[in-house]
């Protein structure tokens, strides 16, 4: 996906909301946990029991409810993995659901990865080629090396965490280099290797009056914002400090959205948070 | 396991090696490789086909060649992840596979994950519950909320990057807070949210004239030296800067293992690499 389709679903839906998966079986409502314990669904040709087919399931139906409202899906993939091989099928499941049933929206895979290069190379084949996500979240600290096998696809971004949601990320992402801090550097150097179609950063939304600092001096790149829901960041003011001329901000939202209800209407009331969050 | 643990079976093995089981379908044997095409095997009561076989073949080979000679595995997990669930069966089997037949053995989750707390306690769960690895790598860009759930688990390690082996790892670890550079600064962040039983540090065997400078304000906590053999690091400059009176080191090596030769010979070709590395 380009940047312009991108922008044009930003239009259509009127929304720069990404809808977080991060699916927690025990945060799940009781009636889709309790599926583990029953027998197996068919999906898509495919058998699926346990606890894949919660996940499955779950999946499906905030997918379903909030399509209308989002322009972005975004799976964590800690999630997944902490249920083993049996999430990792169930995520497999899940984006080709997305990919083949809403073929219009982004897929982000939420997975901080960043190691030297014959190992950065192996992870943009799984989210790349294994599965079919249109971007992925890379952890800098290891430098451009980390970065450069991904840009290698082309209609697919990394997405850099540069500044971030969380309290600690001002242990390090302050530190110094020829006057600079280190979020700026990390973004000066990922952009001096890549262009606005292949490469985003991830900005925090609890650090909402950085992003106009921020776009002054990276005025193109998408901003993938989390940290809006429960993490407590105001996506008005993300909107209105960080947007640019393409839309340039995908607005996440994760808890707020997945677990707005633990009852049999939890899709219904996921779809109402997603119709109201990162409006435009 | 423990630290005097780890320290009992270096004297022991009079080995401070780390294999790295960076096991890549395309870099196996032919003959290995093949397995993919013929029917399925048992293993420990279960049935594996397809490249689960493969890998699961592999990896037993090397971990039993290898074991008499090394302390420590460490699988990389892009390297699963690449195969989809089927790698991440093939990892579950592996580690299980150690940890059953070598239970003195440390195993490593190569992950370099760094994520907000919430997600964080998914990948501890992931390494420490899911599977039973004994120690995982940790990005630490986001802080030190990224590696606080990892050392809620008693006899279990978070091992962060500080100062890598690749080209790049300059780009950034050598920025500037308080005037000391950004690797001793995560260094001293975490030594102060934890004690040497459950932590440890990724130091670059590429930079071996920084680990003494290192070992002066971080004596106790045991450093896993990547970067002997394919990328060009020394065992013997390591050791000479690197160890401590609990031998401080685990000094890895994947691909000049693992792929020593590509006929059926791999094994003990494997073996007599891994007899010959970073011994004391």
């Amino acid at each position: 996906m380009t940047r312009d389709d991108l922008y044009k679903q930003i239009l259509a839906k009127k929304s720069m909301l990404c809808v977080g998966l991060d699916t927690s079986f025990e945060m799940m409502p009781p009636h889709i946990q309790a599926m583990a314990r029953d027998g197996g669904i068919a999906f898509q040709g495919k058998f699926f029991q346990g606890r894949t087919r919660s996940v499955i399931s779950f999946n499906k139906a905030i997918i379903d409810a909030t399509a209308p409202f989002c322009v972005a899906f975004k799976p964590n993939l800690a999630f997944y993995e902490s249920l083993g091989f049996e999430g990792m099928k169930a995520l497999e499941v899940s984006v080709d659901y997305i990919r083949n049933t809403y073929p219009d929206h982004f897929i982000i895979a939420d997975a901080k990865r960043g190691d030297i290069g014959n190992t950065a190379k192996m992870y943009a084949k799984t989210y790349f080629e294994t599965m079919d996500f249109d971007a992925v979240t890379i952890s800098p600290y290891m430098g451009s090396e980390t970065v450069l096998p991904f840009l290698e696809y082309k209609g697919k971004f990394a997405i850099v965490v540069a500044l971030s949601s969380n309290s600690s990320s001002s242990d390090f992402q302050f530190s110094v280099q020829n006057a600079k801090p280190l979020y700026q550097v990390v973004i000066e150097k990922m952009m001096s290797i890549s262009t606005p179609e292949n490469m985003m950063f991830v900005i925090g939304a609890t650090k909402a009056d950085k992003l106009s600092e921020i776009r002054s001096f990276c005025p193109d790149n998408f901003f993938l914002v989390p940290g809006v829901g429960a993490q407590g960041g105001s996506a008005e003011e993300v909107i209105k400090f960080g947007s640019n001329d393409k839309g340039g901000l995908l607005i996440n939202s994760s808890r707020a959205v997945l677990y707005a209800s633990k009852g049999e209407d939890f899709a219904k009331a996921a779809a109402l948070v997603a119709s109201e969050t990162a409006c435009i």
